[in-house]
């Protein structure tokens, strides 16, 4: 389990990182960003995962998702991997879209040809990259919050809440709350999982809290000028299904606020707060 | 001087929006963002404006430069210009480099064909650009501050220091300080402004200083891993002109860090915090 460094730059009194390794699970190269805090020698500091929206890498939150100050000022590690598998091989969307394999792993483990091969960001970023970073990093494995953005915010929401006890603090930015019941979902699930809809539910934030998965409690925000609240996010199931559920959570709808990174980093400081006050 | 709005985004409390117009300096459109942070109807805001350096367009900063928090609590405009006219008939590099031509104005108004027809960076920023501001945002012009870094710190020495009592504050993120006596600063003024070198000085800080210009104070920080420090940016010139000059000035070096956003960043909110000291 061996690390390349790609780069490391100073900031906020930390580093940040970019480093890329031979994955196990997708059979690819992957790449991610670490940024660590300047820390006192041997200590081990919380870890906040952060998971990335369709089209994106570990890049687009590493330019512009303004965690720096507030994981130095908290003392945090910030970790954010990569959306999917790439390189040669891996097979895309058969139309090129943005929806659908490169940058769209939707964070499953996919059983359908061609993509059960390398597309398995489920496993990567729930037991592989963990692996890599506890042996490589100064964390503290038993303090780990996660977060995310969209795809990400379902891909946070769904491994927080199938793996109970693992995770103090689960948040998410506009995230997509029922795969099963949005176009970007069905046809992700559908084309990673087939049409086995009892395949999907473990992939499926709703689906999940319906079937009696819980989490300590919630963070989330919503921009209310997002144009894809009506059709892919939906927060409201998510409202509905955790009050029914009696599932602790924070959702916030936030007047005039899109879907873009100028959303995320305005709420980022927020997040980390809410993630130090539970990892501490 | 109509304008036209490319994109607006909320962010922190405060409208992040992206404009172009046509401009008659470089007889070409010209991109900028400004953000504007939510303010009393009819109240006017301080406004700094931020120079970029080589290769950058408005978006650089305004995607990586982690400067909305603290103008919106600040209550500062943000202003940040493109760094060349660009488009059809403009002319470039003749080998494309990065460092001349396309993204690298130099803020000069050039006088060699074939650049002098659009190459009009001093006249734009300094006199076309702010009437467009001024007449289309809520700014208090008789409260600015002008920043910039590397080429764009150059910029914002220079500006300043050739129109005294027009900026209360004055910063710069790794400027080249001295242009006449570097690779990068004597392609650019050779280049634009021919090789009578005593048209240059104005393009000069150090030479500015020298022949007798002055600022109330500076505010300079500089990446001691930058790799330009040594060959571009030349810090220590900058220091023993201010030093000979009398010309207050806090020059910081900065251990570690480099030349990149991840070094402007961590220091965006310092600077604003030290503009905004001086505009309210």
């Amino acid at each position: 389990m061996t690390i390349e460094t790609l780069s490391t730059n100073r900031s906020f009194g930390g580093t940040q990182g970019v480093y890329s390794h031979a994955s196990v699970e997708t059979g690819t190269t992957m790449t991610f960003s670490v940024f660590v805090p300047d820390h006192a020698p041997g200590a081990k500091l919380p870890v906040v995962w952060y998971l990335s929206g369709l089209t994106c890498t570990h890049a687009n939150v590493t330019e512009k998702g303004e965690f720096r100050r507030a994981c130095a000022e908290l003392g945090l590690i910030f970790v954010a991997p990569d959306t999917s598998p790439r390189g040669e091989g891996v097979p895309d969307d058969a139309d090129g879209a943005y929806d659908f394999g490169l940058g769209a792993g939707f964070y499953v483990d996919a059983t359908e040809a061609p993509f059960a091969q390398h597309y398995r960001m489920r496993s990567y970023v729930e037991r592989e990259l963990p692996g890599l970073i506890a042996s490589n990093f100064a964390v503290d494995m038993s303090a780990q919050g996660i977060m995310g953005h969209s795809m990400g915010g379902h891909g946070a929401l769904t491994i927080s809440l199938r793996n109970p006890g693992r995770f103090r603090s689960t948040s998410a930015f506009a995230p997509i709350v029922a795969p099963a019941q949005v176009p970007w979902g069905q046809k992700a699930l559908g084309g990673y999982l087939g049409q086995h809809r009892n395949a999907w539910s473990e992939y499926d934030a709703c689906a999940l809290i319906d079937g009696g998965a819980r989490l300590p409690d919630l963070l989330v925000d919503q921009g209310e000028a997002d144009n894809f609240l009506a059709e892919q996010l939906k927060t409201h199931l998510l409202e509905e299904t955790c009050a029914k559920a009696e599932q602790k959570a924070t959702i916030r709808m936030q007047p005039g606020y899109d879907h873009s990174y100028y959303f995320i980093s305005t709420f980022m400081a927020d997040h980390l707060a809410w993630h130090a006050e539970r990892l501490k």
